[in-house]
């Protein structure tokens, strides 16, 4: 047997959750977004579409531009992006260790 | 802050979650399928096909019908589906309370 478990939260809406962080984690690494986008396999629309919906809905900006250089500037998270990501990822952390246990006790124990 | 957490189980695909589940949770209230998929406002194709996915993949039969009467039989769940509901269904409360309070412990408490 196999599980999986999905987690979203927000404020008025369930805006936050796994795809938002993965591209907010790509977007740290490469420091653009497009960049982010590309690697998921995911459209340029879409991106902006979670994206939106997360920043409208917690009510602050997730990522930040700077201009400049001649390669066009580069994106960031800010500092309430990357602190909402770390309460996320730390949450999720120890949801992930319950579920993966207490799904053994059920499903594989004795079978 | 909000959460929502959804976990589904299953054999080669997770074909099984909280759908079925309150699907069959009706059939055992109503004895009748047709009755429990019009509570929650699903259509019969709906049903039979989330209910045909998981039976598929499990294996096994989740509902038995049962002719006779004058009112045209009834519906109920099968001893593998009724457990296989019930060890999904203990699953739950214990990830349900965990997932509650690491919930409060990272989005809820000083804020």
């Amino acid at each position: 047997m196999k599980y999986d478990i999905k987690v979203k939260v927000g404020k008025d809406e369930l805006s936050f959750g796994k795809g938002v962080i993965l591209l907010m984690q790509k977007v740290e690494k490469y420091g653009s977004l497009s960049a982010a986008y590309k690697e998921m396999n995911m459209s340029s629309s879409k991106a902006w579409k979670i994206l939106n919906k997360a920043q409208n809905d917690l009510g602050f900006a997730l990522l930040e531009s700077h201009a400049g250089g001649k390669d066009g500037g580069s994106t960031r998270l800010t500092a309430k992006g990357k602190e909402i990501m770390e309460k996320y990822n730390s949450m999720m952390a120890e949801i992930d260790k319950f579920t993966f246990d207490t799904f053994q006790k059920y499903f594989e124990k004795g079978e």
